[in-house]
């Protein structure tokens, strides 16, 4: 395509968002009209899905929720005025309680202020907060904010040992929507005992983000934790930033989160327009399933050009992959969706993998993002006429051009700057094109039964432990591995043993293993 | 496979060094013996491509260069009495200046001791010191350290902001190979310029790496810096860790070199064995030819289960996909060669990305890495019998079953604990699988054209940007894109030129914008 026609393709499928200064082009996406217009009645289907799902149809059916997390940035959208008060309601509790923890007027037993946020949460209740709190956090937030975000032991020590100075000035936030995920749970457990090894009373430092009435709900509560926030069973955890496992973190960091909330409505607006020109999450949902024949045949690699947006991939990896890698779809035809997502920032990664995307396999799409505003001030001349952010967005351009020239497609978006509207706004656009993207190639994009599964494997593997160290304490003689299989009548999970008794005997747990490591079969193994 | 059948590939398939404590199993990649047989032609040939190498081949011949990452380790290797003597002379100069810096023999003017390190460095130089800071890194280090690996003004901002009462004792570590590469050149000219601001000498602050007598060396010897380490042109940048690239910043952390050299050494000794089944490198190499056809047909998730591995995967995404992204082979035929690398860590992920690589598109092969040892000291059982170390171990078991049920090859790396040795026998593990790896399917794994072109396509953007001032300060008049892009005569570059005016607008760079913005065919432009 030469210069000019390339140039009037851009114009024609330019959006622009006047109130956000946001620009959507999937210029450098090779579809043509006759594309546009065989997938209309697919569009037409998921914009009526998702007027459904706005008003409170059971979008989730496999669970059997409805899926709301528009109208938290919109309740007057809320199907019912219970929904619509519970919204307003944890915002107003979310701001009241903000205002007292940085007034002092809530705060530690030992110290006039908290200092520092431990939150303990996984996947929906820590990647939001994460990407938020690197692009928007303040380089001096009145709380600085700290993860646990796995059921590492080292991991936790980590944070609890950098902490430890100031744990008694630490407020914990312990995000879990039933209280009984594994992970939350085990790392609530450790920090409490960290706490009550500084004689700290932990209920002094601590709140639940959770259902209310959940276990942990019920422990906050028995407990008298400072206070509970509420998590609805009609958000997702994948979308639940603007719920208030993402606003309370925010507010606490200094955030402005109404900017965030009417960011993300006036992109709800915008998303909401039931025609695809017109529609920039549209326009992505088109875009991806071109790139990848519906089928997820092509990886989503996304590059910000900003620093402060590295987590924004991993972020949308969660969204993206979570909610679109499904094995059935509604009709429970097995079909193995999804779309594999992947990236860190640039032009830091054109000098790692962007070698491959340029020359290597082209399995893949871009989306750049690009934002406008190089930094709050002026920028110094590094050369005359030239500053860092000149070189940046060179680099940027470059690359698209580059990847176009080699017959690689991408997006690209841009913003003003990275403030609390236009994070939600970013929020926002990329959750209502998963749902979009979801009704085209007909998936649930709202559960995760994987992740339930994975929860039951690993609760076996537990179970399993417990049977054979049963078994050895009945039996003190020395075993060989299979020998303990058959006693524990599990040798159909011999393997499963042999890893367990690794694990076990590497951490001085009482099980010791002789023999040649090399060679499994030779081990016996003994408790102490 | 029944579990006796799997449990006897497992063991047939297990490889384990003893001086490591090191585990590989490739029992759950589905491949036969017959794969086997058929790549041991193309091994036969790995193997003499790698002992040419060592020996000093050209074995990057586009650049007409040697690769010798594997004589950092083993100064013995080296093919010349010289390159042996700069190798042990670099390291000893690292070990006495790192001493200097920490008894405070060399400190800040103003202050008795650094205490922070700011690296400014990209891609290689940035990648490999991220990683090794974050897996190895003391708690509390001597110099906390911290990175600018971009040319993006607000990052650059923020690092300085978050110093700015420390830049008195902050050391500033420059690397850059050539010392023209614009994102550190950019970066250490604002770091300077803000020095300044504070009155202090930068030159007193400065360290360079680099290749000796560049631009970079010329410049800090002729403005008297702290001092220059060495860069070779036989190291590239991903392989680099080992180097003084990788090695100054961690002794300053205080992090044992020696020891993550010599677990290099005793890896790469393992490695260099011209026997598949004896040589976990040629194993991995296996793995990923027969998971992608030798094509890249499937992606290699890495999912290491310990928080302070969460960077390896972007480590290995650079070190996989620069060095095997390759357009052409060494014959000269267009060939899209690479493997698409990501993952963040376990058991994080399973709450995120993880419900698709169960369930959804097949379009990809896991790496597990598992680390035995759960934290320093004993756990606390969070239920009878149960750790949290248990947890974590339970999910790596579980994912990992769950996935072969479903027919997704997986690979398990086992370490007995993160620490230098074992952290730098997994580079060389890697180092050493991707060099094989692009024997088998004949590319040259030690160049980067694609880099290069994207630094030519930036700078090509930067002059357009020079130009079009140019002709906008000799004509005062509004004009529009198209009459802009005539003027300068660059009629096939409209929509850069309208990029490049749209970015100056947005940051008040003297070029002002008038019209519709959705609509780039009505806007104007002028200066002012």
């Amino acid at each position: 395509m030469n210069a000019a026609t390339l140039w009037q393709r851009y114009q024609d499928w330019l959006y622009y968002h006047e109130g956000l200064g946001f620009y959507l082009d999937i210029s450098r996406m090779s579809f043509d009209d006759a594309f546009v217009v065989q997938l209309q009645p697919k569009f037409e289907k998921a914009f009526q899905d998702m007027a459904a799902l706005e008003e409170g149809a059971i979008a989730n059916p496999d669970e059997d929720r409805m899926v709301g997390h528009y109208w938290l940035r919109n309740p007057d959208l809320a199907p019912t005025p219970e929904i619509k008060q519970d919204i307003t309601q944890t915002i107003e509790q979310i701001e009241a309680f903000t205002k007292k923890i940085l007034t002092g007027a809530i705060h530690p037993p030992q110290a006039p202020r908290f200092t520092d946020i431990l939150s303990i949460g996984i996947g929906g209740s820590a990647l939001g907060p994460q990407f938020v709190a690197e692009a928007l956090a303040p380089d001096f937030p009145p709380l600085g904010i700290h993860f646990i975000d796995n059921s590492d032991p080292a991991g936790i020590d980590r944070v609890l040992t950098r902490l430890r100075n100031r744990l008694s000035s630490t407020l914990v936030i312990v995000i879990s929507k039933s209280g009984g995920t594994p992970e939350p749970r085990n790392g609530m457990l450790e920090v409490k005992r960290v706490y009550a090894g500084q004689n700290l009373d932990f209920s002094q430092y601590a709140i639940a983000i959770t259902t209310p009435d959940s276990k942990l709900d019920q422990l906050a509560k028995s407990e008298k934790w400072l206070a509970t926030f509420p998590m609805f069973d009609w958000v997702g955890g994948r979308t639940s930033e603007m719920s208030s496992v993402g606003l309370l973190p925010a507010a606490l960091q200094g955030i402005d989160i109404q900017a965030m909330l009417a960011g993300a409505k006036e992109m709800d607006d915008a998303t909401r327009v039931p025609d695809i020109k017109q529609n920039p999450a549209a326009l992505l949902a088109l875009s991806w399933y071109y790139a990848g024949n519906g089928r997820g045949e092509k990886d989503m690699v996304i590059l910000p050009y900003k620093d402060s947006l590295l987590l924004f991939s991993r972020y949308l990896q969660q969204l993206v992959m979570e909610s679109l890698g499904k094995e059935k779809d509604l009709d429970g035809n097995v079909v193995n969706q999804g779309i594999a997502v992947y990236g860190n920032k640039g032009s830091t990664d054109q000098h790692a993998y962007v070698q491959q995307l340029r020359e290597g396999v082209p399995n893949f799409f871009a989306t750049f993002i690009e934002v406008l505003e190089d930094r709050q001030y002026g920028s110094p001349e590094l050369e005359p006429g030239t500053t860092s952010g000149d070189y940046l967005s060179g680099f940027l351009q470059g690359t698209r051009q580059a990847l176009y020239d080699n017959h690689r497609d991408s997006i690209t978006v841009t913003i003003p700057q990275v403030n609390p509207r236009t994070v939600g706004a970013l929020i926002a656009l990329y959750d209502r094109a998963v749902g979009l993207y979801g009704s085209l190639v007909n998936v649930n994009a709202y559960h995760q039964p994987g992740v339930e599964a994975g929860k039951k494997a690993a609760a076996a593997v537990l179970d399993l432990q417990k049977r054979i160290l049963q078994v050895l304490e009945d039996d003190s003689r020395s075993l060989s591995i299979a020998e303990l299989a058959e006693k524990a009548q599990a040798t159909d999970q011999i393997e499963t043993i042999y890893k367990i008794l690794r694990h076990l005997h590497a951490n001085k747990r009482g099980v010791i293993l002789n023999g040649n490591f090399g060679d499994p079969s030779s081990l016996t193994v003994t408790i102490n």
